[in-house]
């Protein structure tokens, strides 16, 4: 049996996904560094090659197949300035928008300028004439370095053709030995397809997504941060109506949709493992920034789906689930609005995810209140009083990082609008962001945040001119209450120290100065005393301290869990 | 009368442009350096400010209003680590895809790192959460300068909200003294307006633009390099027959459509000073790739349009006529399709300027004939010959410098699509190019190229399996004769030794080593008499020589351009 290609998993990966994402041509120039490249791809019958000594000839050849197919040719290179040879073919295919996929074999990073031959600067290099630059991971040791290297590669080739076409740079670091060769064949990456950036998805295109969809007896939508939009409202609410649906959302998703379940973290901690298969999705389809639940991450990582759509404006994605199969260049109203959603309900299947889905909310929301009657006066007790007595109307700004998380514990549908930092998800600049948002809103604002993001951010309060309707409220829990709750810190005896880091400034005398108006609650009869004359209208904003036991947070949101678990 | 903005003209463009572009909340952070910036939006009434002196509570403050209203909104700050502090909110703007205009004051360049105080290296230091950083002049010397930043500040604007919005960066670098201020007002900037990156013009925009084009008496179309493209073609045909409409493409344009003016040097050669008005367009369209032709840059840039729109897909398009009203970020098939040529069609104008414009044509291609008819041989006359010589169905492509510009001067229908490596314009590569253009199409592929540019990519004759239906014509005038042509180098004494540099290879012995089947022409009846035994199909690729007398070459190219001028 013939020894096929490289052993290198690396060099594997990449051959396999040459074939998978059909690049029809690929042009080589021959070298050592790049041996274990050129050998798989010579060996490879699916891939059609041509092989030219003068790198510079090289990828003029490849910008000339390029140029009259408009296909993405490859080319590879050895180490070394092979690839600055590629240099003016590459600068004229940026200027002329054809797509190029230049492939550089390179030393290891930990001789890249020892002095050793071919040892120069090549990560970069092409960076002012190429969409984007990718620098493979040297080895694969793990799982994640496999996800990362299939990442990259579905990333550039995709990237070349995305808008206006276009070079893409891989830089291929390899450790020798570089001539062993393995009798397994490649056999299977997966592939993350794109559809062409363009004004609208084709009437086949939408076709094949709408069969898919509604053929499909399990879809879960988890959709992130995005502000307010009423076509999307529309498109999810009809969505959320249909027997095989489930829609996840967050609370900074700003969907207010009765059938939508907005507490996740609440409802998956039900879940038993026996059960994974029965909510897990087939099909999964993803929308706007970051998610919050850390849960359903890790249940949809755990659990891949068959199929994942995710939906982002963005050139290169981020794969946060590790399952994308198709990136959908669009913004998410646009790509709901030409889905239909009214022709995939016309065409709806029985199907009886939607209704499991619902019961194990349900039984979530008891478990949920029979808990809160039994607990003593704490953070998770402080929020269950404070997230009803939002006002309708108003909107909320969320601190990081226990305020988001413990808000994403009920279901509210009062406010207008809800935000959160959770493009970065620091701590810095909560109150300073709520002060702009105030100062953009005639009715009220209200920022919920821990107490050491909200010193952190003391300035805020020096800024002049303060909407009147702000109304700040600390959780005064003695510092990062967070600490107490995740398994790593809240072992170690540093814990208050290093970690949570608990201050002494008294932050009501301290809001005083600042001229807000101040409030304090210490308890539940206190809190609920306090709540309706601090969401008065008045002329001064107003800052309400809540001060809760910080020693045994922790403990009950993790009966909270536990709880929901058993 | 009061003393209003900074005399310093970078920041008087800037403050015109944020009035204009709408700009409404600008976040202002205290400082020395950006002082002349400060004063001017203090003291200009159509912007609305806030004064925020810490600047990480600035930016984040800036993040929430622009958070909740989805308009950019500007920051400034002082030199040094004021900058620095706007990064954690810069990089949440970026991660949530807010716009933000960070605008930051800066040391001039010759100050950066002499260790004077704030003299940090600011310049792209937000790169990794900024869409783009751009760096004003530091001082306005002439018009190009003026152009340059008030180009800048509309990119930098539009990018902020074009396609995901996030953060741009401008860093404007001051040169002391800072606290001079003018009576004279801020006048009025250029504005170059942007459409939202959508999946299809509105049909309010759309309406809009058709209606502002039909009524227009003086349209010009001016297309760049495209490929070919059946809905383009359709739709340019169309606008082609509007009396108000005249349309001029370049060789690589690739369109071939009878009322269009494909030889655009030798028409606008005819046109008198005191003519232009007439032949100005009022509004310009144009589209497509860099343009070859330098005449009608010259002409629009001396003559600029009242409106201009720029068809292209990138974010931050070229402004090659220093003249853009309007980018249109879409490609130009999708433009014109949406834009419905046929609904402007329907509401037509009488106007004479399409007409006029055939009728210098006319004219041009008369005084052309009879240049041509009382030439001796020459480069000109080689081209004269060559061109209506390219078979029926093939393809050509064009060397740089002067063989893309000889053909340009000449009409031509026949072929199935032209090409060169106008991206970058560089001679090195075109034979290669050629190679591989011709390696993916089974009719004849042929390339024009001069002998300077056919010896730097000698090595493409390396390239193996050469495809037999590849015919390459160098043009053998002893070197770069464009020099000859051009004012600069035409009148040294080093013309010859360092600018047209002829060698003396003798390229037909060397194209034989290659087992190219070898051509050769030296005079009009000699090229006549190989042509056909030229292109007729056989199994080895074919090189044809044409001797030209380099010399003489300049002097009849610009006796072309006198005769059509007189």
């Amino acid at each position: 049996m013939e020894k096929l290609h490289s052993d290198i998993k690396s060099v594997r990966i990449l051959i396999c996904l040459l074939v998978q994402k059909g690049i029809k041509e690929i042009v080589l120039s021959p070298g050592s560094r790049n041996a274990p490249l050129l050998v798989s791809v010579a060996r490879e019958k699916r891939l059609k090659h041509h092989v030219i000594v003068d790198e510079r000839s090289a990828a003029f050849f490849a910008l000339g197949i390029a140029q009259q197919t408009g296909q993405t040719v490859a080319l590879i290179c050895t180490s070394g300035t092979a690839l600055l040879n590629y240099s003016p073919a590459v600068a004229e295919a940026y200027y002329q928008g054809i797509p190029l996929l230049v492939i550089s074999a390179d030393r290891p990073s930990e001789w890249i300028d020892q002095d050793d031959s071919q040892t120069i600067q090549q990560q970069g290099t092409l960076c002012n004439f190429v969409k984007k630059s990718f620098q493979l991971p040297t080895v694969i040791t793990c799982n994640e370095d496999r996800w990362h290297t299939n990442r990259l590669v579905n990333e550039a080739i995709n990237l070349s053709q995305h808008g206006r076409k276009g070079p893409v740079h891989i830089n291929v670091p390899l450790r020798e030995p570089l001539y062993d060769f393995q009798h397994e064949s490649i056999t299977s990456e997966r592939v993350i397809k794109t559809l062409k950036e363009s004004p609208s998805l084709t009437a086949e295109i939408s076709q094949n997504l709408r069969e898919e969809f509604f053929l499909c007896p399990k879809v879960m939508i988890i959709a992130g941060f995005h502000e307010p939009d009423p076509v999307l409202q529309q498109h999810i609410k009809l969505l959320a109506s249909l027997p095989n649906v489930i829609i996840l959302t967050e609370s900074v998703t700003n969907l207010s949709i009765p059938l939508v379940i907005s507490t996740i973290d609440r409802v998956i901690s039900t879940i038993q493992p026996e059960e994974t298969e029965t909510y897990a999705p087939e099909l999964l389809i993803t929308f706007g920034g970051s998610i919050v639940s850390r849960m359903i991450k890790a249940f949809i990582r755990e659990h891949p789906p068959r199929t994942h759509w995710h939906i982002d404006e963005r050139p290169t994605p981020p794969d946060t689930y590790k399952s994308m199969t198709l990136h959908v260049p669009m913004d998410a109203p646009t790509f709901f609005d030409q889905l239909q959603p009214a022709e995939i309900k016309a065409n709806s299947l029985p199907s009886s995810y939607a209704h499991q889905w619902h019961q194990r909310e349900e039984k979530a929301v008891q478990i949920h209140d029979n808990y809160l009657k039994c607990i003593p006066w704490c953070d998770l007790k402080a929020f269950s009083m404070l997230i009803p007595a939002l006002p309708a109307g108003s909107r909320l700004q969320l601190g990081n990082s226990t305020p988001i998380r413990y808000a994403q514990l009920f279901r509210y549908t009062q406010v207008d609008r809800t935000d959160a930092n959770r493009g970065t998800s620091g701590i810095d600049g909560c109150t300073s962001t709520a002060m702009g948002a105030a100062s953009t809103f005639n009715g009220i604002t209200t920022l919920i945040v821990g107490d050491n993001s909200f010193l952190y951010d003391s300035n805020a309060l020096w800024i002049k001119n303060c909407s009147p309707s702000l109304r700040i409220i600390v959780i005064q829990n003695g510092g990062g209450g967070i600490f107490r709750f995740l398994a790593g810190p809240s072992g170690l005896e540093e814990v208050e120290e290093y970690f949570e880091t608990p201050h002494d400034v008294d932050i009501e005398r301290f809001a005083g100065v600042h001229r807000f108006k101040v409030y304090r609650a210490t308890d539940a009869p206190s809190l609920e005393s306090v709540l309706s004359e601090f969401y008065q209208p008045g002329q001064q904003p107003a800052i309400l301290v809540v001060h809760t036991p910080g020693k045994i947070n922790g403990e009950i949101l993790k009966g909270y869990f536990q709880a929901l678990k058993d």
